[in-house]
């Protein structure tokens, strides 16, 4: 596929800044660019690169580079850059297409299976009893859906995902390699120095447009439905617990993990390995940093960061004032001295020095 | 299933207040429930649901509702009111049952594998030499079992879990969906510029009434072996390094890691995404806080929480501390204003400021 | 097999102290070796085990113990002590044998898929078109190599381990069960309430002698590569993010997690659950210490620990002051008293008490 500039500008909604008439076939990174293909300036990071780039186009935000720049470069000028650089990179690179391969004969489907239209099913999946899956969906090698499983439609299972039984899973969702869907939560009555598990008899519902990524879990509810909201996209290795309901276009970033019964709101971001207690609710739009650690319900629209997570603001005035304090402690100590204090001894702890070693597994 | 309240309380050893002559048949939350459910109070955050729930019934704590409060619920005052609820779950909604499947003939199953009676093993499952599993023990679809595993009675091995060769998987254990038992510790000797990696010749033995989570991974010992203790519970996403012992009845919460040859007591307790240094021992009934990284060894029955994980009092009292710190620094200028100090300028790097922005992925 | 202390000495570089004559036949721990066995001190912590040791030999560095100590040991003595016992450890044990078995006939196999000599495949391994493996390759069962996937010789990938189209695996490599290679990127453009999912073209390239631990996951590119350098070893749970480059000889151990766009240098460390933001470059021979959030780019040689990630040796000295905080505040009153000042009232607000509560799913 090749368009010209002045096209790929229209198509994206943005503004031609030079020789709209270049043509450009593919997307590429500001420093490999070469004159056909197209790149962008997102993270201002990577700005001093824009006087070396061969770049035939770059989408920027308005006002990001005056009139192309001492480079004279090309610019294709967008309010949303990031998002037109996603539609520029769908028009000419595209999705994924996952191949209709039809129904495998090495695919273990039990006869009350319902399949839609246009199903494809890869060696080596097993689907239950009762399970029903929607038109044009596509169930990879090695995927297990356990009874009463319901899938919709245009949805993709990778390979080695597994469902435990009567969990439903929407239209056009995406479960990467590897991830489980519906596994017990993590749930025991200690009595008599036995963990005596708590029986988990509902299930999780994951709505429309969702996409999981590799190795995640999602516990499925003890009574009623863990919930995924419409729209939600899930990193790599997230646990979301037992009867949590997260909300819409939430993202949640690798390694994050999300304790039973909490509810998450619209729009919430958890940036990798945050942690949140269980019982809580995360207002919308709220922005959790990375390995935050949630233990209280903080404010809509907030951004918090650190263990215990606190509003950012917050949180790097106080880590400010740490960094200064070995020099406020020789402050208090001199005020001391002025006023003819003796200052108690207060002799290091040797044993504390060896605290903070880097710690390695071996 | 359905049974009197007093019955209910009969079976469950708590005490009726209120109408012991209703019926219930299963189980909800305070807030859904009906006149025909049972409901719990259990974490004070719920307690005004009382005032609007139409459970049948409610388990509590003895003392927590005077005469069913002004609602007039019919209550069960249990001891222990968490696992009141866990046996009458078990009792209205059961556990998960496993259907005997037979053998399939889609297995491949080693000619010396010896299966006891009434073992299930799903399409797909592979099953090496030597492999020994009990009776009544379910092998799930995509299940690999290296040579010479051997797997107890009244087992369930969720699907696509991997046990490397000659590991030990005790009765009546569960492990979920994607997790793996006896791979290599992660050990090498670095020399020449090269890591040299250290054979892993010993094994995982899990000894009974375990469960394990998905995609979990218990590491096999250099030599001798990595064990897991009776009844111990582990969440999703755990690590348990090379050589471990985690003792009896331990829970370990979602994403925990646990570094090489550190040994657990017994009713251990780490919360979600804890980290313990390697060849540390942590006492009996220890609690290590959510996120903590434990660096030391704790006493026996310690809270300990933060990084370095340190008691959970004195880590709240320098927390407290911490958050007066501005005012603190502020205070000092003040003195130092009084003694006709002069304070030095200290005047606040701009960088810093970007150290604790919200990271995310992308 | 079996050898005397002064072969073994010899062929490890080791100079025996004590009876060079014994004969030894395995490998074991100070506590648990026997007269026939070799065993090793490397941790000082367990240094008075040397006491009470029935090793028929003990490997140490030079000048550990004089003489053979009061217990009259056999030593044998080597600079690199844990390279000399890895040596013997490969001597006496061996690495794990992986059996030629040939291509299984319940292995699905593209026509198209071109696999070198000696290559084993085991049952319900699914191998797509046009994918290429080179001599003596293992292919475990449930593996998923996706079209046009390039694996190396001598490599090994254990079960379950999902590799997504066109990616690149050396030669030499071990990936671990359950470990996927090659999915999307969590990369998305957010317009009009939706999240758009950016195209991930590129592919994942990972050099030789590279092992990775299991239920890892190496995103792949968005264009381009992203690149596991050679000899690198990366633990369980690892996520490596898309157009990452990790350089040549990284150990990232469990549950480490790196955002997308960030370059390592060689030798890298990060040890357990360390966390690295996107877009940084982090030079030769850094040390990430466990749980760390790194947030911009440090220094070569440095070892940073804590989040935001600092020079370890500036962290302990703000940690110590932190400790001292509470006795600090109480310093700055006694100086405000003295000076007849009124300290303002700082009443605690019993809600920052609950903040630190050991978190736990239930």
């Amino acid at each position: 596929m090749a368009m010209t500039v002045a096209e790929l500008a229209k198509a994206v909604g943005g503004v031609v800044v030079g020789d709209g008439t270049k043509v450009v076939e593919s997307c590429n990174t500001l420093m490999e660019a070469t004159a056909e293909q197209v790149s962008l300036l997102h993270n201002a990071k990577y700005a001093r690169e824009l006087d070396t780039t061969r770049a035939g186009c770059v989408i920027v935000a308005p006002g990001t580079v005056k009139g192309g720049g001492e480079a004279g470069l090309t610019l294709i000028e967008a309010k949303n850059a990031y998002y037109a650089w996603q539609q520029t990179m769908v028009m000419l690179h595209g999705q994924r297409r996952h191949e209709s391969v039809g129904i495998s004969q090495q695919a273990a489907i039990h006869p009350t299976a319902k399949l839609g239209k246009n199903v494809s099913v890869h060696p080596f999946a097993v689907i239950g009893e009762n399970v029903e899956i929607g038109d044009a969906t596509t169930v990879y090698s090695h995927v297990t859906l356990q009874r009463g499983v319901k899938i919709g439609k245009e949805t993709v299972l990778y390979p080695s995902v597994t469902v435990y039984e009567e969990c439903v899973i929407g239209d056009r969702c995406l479960i990467n390699a590897g991830t489980v869907i519906g596994s017990d939560g993590f749930s025991y009555a200690q009595e008599g120095g036995v963990h005596h598990k708590m029986p988990q008899r509902g299930n999780v519902r994951i709505e429309d447009d969702v996409e999981i990524g590799c190795n995640a879990v999602v516990e499925r509810a003890a009574l009623g439905s863990t919930v995924v909201g419409r729209g939600t996209k899930i990193g790599n290795l997230v646990v979301v617990g037992h009867n949590c309901r997260i909300g819409q276009g939430n993202l949640l970033i690798s390694q994050v993990g999300i304790a039973g019964s909490t509810n998450t709101g619209k729009y919430v971001v958890m940036a990798g390995q945050a942690g949140v207690n269980g019982h809580l609710d995360i207002p919308d739009f709220v922005k959790v940093g990375a390995q935050a650690g949630v233990m209280t319900n903080p404010e809509p629209n907030a951004e918090i960061v650190g263990t215990p997570a606190m509003a950012a603001t917050e949180v790097k005035r106080i880590f400010l004032n740490t960094l200064r304090l070995p020099e406020l402690a020789k402050r208090v100590k001199e005020l001391e001295k002025k006023l003819g204090e003796k200052p108690e001894a207060r002799s290091q702890k040797p044993e504390e020095n060896s605290k903070l070693e880097t710690r390695n597994s071996r």
